[in-house]
């Protein structure tokens, strides 16, 4: 089944039915994702009235097109769709992404009767289709775009899939990861899933070499269980994130019109999440949050943290939030604690939370205080807080090559906070070298490191 | 009382005693932000070793100024600070800010004494004095920075005033309001609380006329009472909002070290803020988010919110986030459902929330829906949703017109979302003309709007 997915994913060449250069069309934005930043395979615009779409030559058909086609992407009105499937099925098209709407979410039924139909087709011929209702695809290790969103692009490229049922939370998360330097492999709109759901994208991505974190935005799905069982078969091979919305009670109405699907109860689902060993979460930062530690950091080896801190207020803080978490804070081994005690004068904060202030102009001191804390066997992971002051402008330089040369298998997550402009090239490099995972303020770090903690616990349990 | 701080935060002169041009210490950073964004009134630096300090002429101490000095900011060693504020009381200085630490936060019990010794001396001759162990304080109206962080001078000038316990929380809020836009008045480290605490600071800026929000980081304070009494006194004249952390068993011990005060509970503190009718939050985020909705926008006259998105699942989620504060959704009056379903489609969500998106490429059409709901006595804030697609481009620029000159006096709280440098400066116009308050995630939106309501609920309450 995951393999199936291949051609949808990676393909070697993609049709386009319903290319246009008309900008008030989807069709432009679809062409205009796969040619802005190119797709590097074979590029097929269909459209049986222009002999080329932004300079490139037209078939006037499917069936016109000489090669192969591993892909069709399919923004005709709704009405064409099942001419173009059986179209699709004649060229056994491996892969269709149907962005065009109009069928199992709107009122009239005929346009159920229509979804239901394509269905059946596409499992005739056993083509896997995303959509319909969808933005599309992108897949940001080939450079494909397969959506009418051209600024899907501008992601970074990374390892963390995301899936979502609905186009505007998935535009929402990608432009929260551009600004944040959040790194995505893959962006899939599910739209009213034909013959592809969340359970058929959680079998493809765990397979999927380049995905190494699963992040699955969902309002409401017709068989909870089947996602329940794919999890489960996937012995937690790969974190899986899940955000459902719908706890309102506005929302089983909203949902039906938007997707086609009831959103049924948030307690229903967390059961099902925790049965299937899913984190969940509320919000699209927290959710992202998670998704950039898991695809930076080791998971912790015990659910234990140490807060190191430049300033003692952020440290309380995160202390907080990990308390609320149910996450505990590290007891340093007694070698640990003399440790810090020698490198800190006696006024200080020096158990857990550790308040580094003093010493912040002393790199090496800074140094050798973080280097113990880490090699303690009773620290599973770390926070570390550095606020920028005018006096510790060169701190966060002068401990980034104990940071990157670490390697233990520790995650170290950061809340380095500055104005623009300040410490954002040593953050980055940091990043870059897999050192540490950075957050915009203590309680994001917090909550973060709790989640990577949570998921240490659920490795650990037997079910 | 309140009077009696102006001349701290608005003061015609400034002497720097510890000014020098060694960049190791922190009277050099304290001179910096005097300079670097320059302070508009007379800046003496205080030092009897060199004739000029960053090229302004010195006197040798404050006994050898000729003119008034209305501030004194003081950053010399603790054991030099007594005879500093002897000769503060000898030219009647009218303001102290004691940057230095080493007093009651500090093991040694001589740190109490010397500080209790400090205090006495202040208040016989009435001088209030922010500190010991604090970066200072900022008025952006003034150009005042009297901190040890040229970059406080960064911040964009606005009505947000900021009180914190922890000068690195105070750091790390005014970095993430540098980088939201969001606009603050003064920033105040309180540190160790001499004869100024939480109390004093409300009294000041709820007469403050530059202050429209009061914003307070608490740790521990050692009279919770005089805070409820004197936010009492106020009368819900402005809102004001605390996050008090110390909730995690460690803080205590944390807290005590860190600025000489026990955190204390957190069920007591919360209590104390309803009585005292403020509004308590947890993150820096949450708070900040809350006080920008506040600093912008018109407090709804009914806790009821409408939802209009451009896409649904936007709406649902921000439907979730009200339903969870407690925040109802707003049932339309006959008149407004009637135009909301002659201009939408039969498939749309067209009760609340609203899915605009059918009509996106409609600007008039969408204008019509806005305005209707605006004018909807049942309505009391809106929340208005838009994540950029390629296709709905001119989506922004479309409304603008109408929401900057609705003047409706209902907050417009929004998550227009897009990719770096698409829809900036429409975002920009919008919010530089007090039409909307825009928010990085329709969760975040829709938990501002909640305050909002909740601020409203409180207005109407007799205590």
């Amino acid at each position: 089944m995951a393999y199936r997915l291949n051609p949808l994913f990676e393909p070697k060449s993609v049709a386009v039915v319903g290319a246009t250069d008309d900008a008030s069309k989807l069709g432009f934005h679809v062409m205009k994702s796969l040619t802005i930043h190119p797709f590097r395979g074979t590029l097929i615009p269909i459209n049986p009235n222009r002999a080329e779409v932004m300079g490139i030559s037209t078939a006037s058909s499917l069936t016109h097109v000489s090669g192969e086609i591993d892909l069709a992407v399919v923004v005709v009105p709704a009405q064409s769709v099942l001419e173009v499937f059986r179209e699709c099925v004649a060229r056994k098209v491996k892969g269709i992404v149907l962005i065009t709407a109009g069928f199992k979410e709107i009122d009239d039924p005929s346009g159920g009767a229509l979804q239901d139909e394509l269905a059946a087709l596409a499992n005739s011929a056993n083509i896997p289709v995303i959509g319909p209702n969808t933005f599309g695809i992108v897949n940001r290790h080939v450079d494909l775009n397969a959506s009418f969103t051209p600024e899907f692009s501008l992601v970074e490229e990374g390892s963390i899939s995301l899936v979502s049922q609905s186009g505007g939370i998935a535009h929402l998360m990608s432009f929260l990861s551009i600004r944040s330097d959040i790194k995505l492999s893959k962006i899939v709109g599910l739209g009213n899933h034909l013959n592809l759901d969340f359970a058929d994208m959680i079998d493809y991505l765990i397979e999927d070499p380049y995905t190494s974190v699963i992040v699955m935005y969902m309002e409401g799905v017709e068989t909870p269980r089947r996602i329940v069982q794919t999890a489960q078969k996937c012995g937690k091979r790969k974190p899986i994130l899940a955000w459902k919305s719908g706890s309102a009670s506005v929302s089983n109405i909203a949902s039906k019109s938007h997707t086609g699907s009831l959103a049924g109860s948030k307690e229903l689902y967390e059961g099902a999440f925790r049965q299937a060993n899913i984190l969940s979460f509320d919000s699209s930062e927290s959710i992202l949050d998670a998704a950039k530690a898991f695809s930076a950091c080791p998971i912790p080896r015990s659910s234990t943290v140490a807060v190191l801190t430049s300033q003692a207020g952020p440290g309380m803080v995160g202390a907080d939030v990990c308390e609320a978490e149910g996450i505990r804070l590290a007891q340093f081994s007694a070698k640990t604690q003399r440790r810090i005690d020698e490198l800190l004068p006696p006024m200080s904060m020096r158990n857990n939370p550790v308040d580094m202030g003093p010493i912040w102009y002393n790199s090496q001191a800074t140094k050798e205080m973080i280097d113990s804390v880490m090699k303690d066997e009773n620290v599973g992971g770390i926070l570390l807080f550095i606020m920028f002051a005018s006096a510790n402008r060169e701190l966060v330089k002068g401990i980034s090559d104990l940071l990157i040369d670490l390697h233990q298998p520790k995650p170290v997550i950061t809340c380095i906070s500055a104005p623009p402009g300040t410490w954002d090239a040593e953050i980055n490099e940091l990043e870059m070298a897999g050192a540490v995972s950075n957050y915009a303020s203590p309680e994001r770090a917090a909550r973060a490191i709790s989640v990577l903690c949570k998921y240490h616990v659920l490795l650990q349990t037997d079910h």
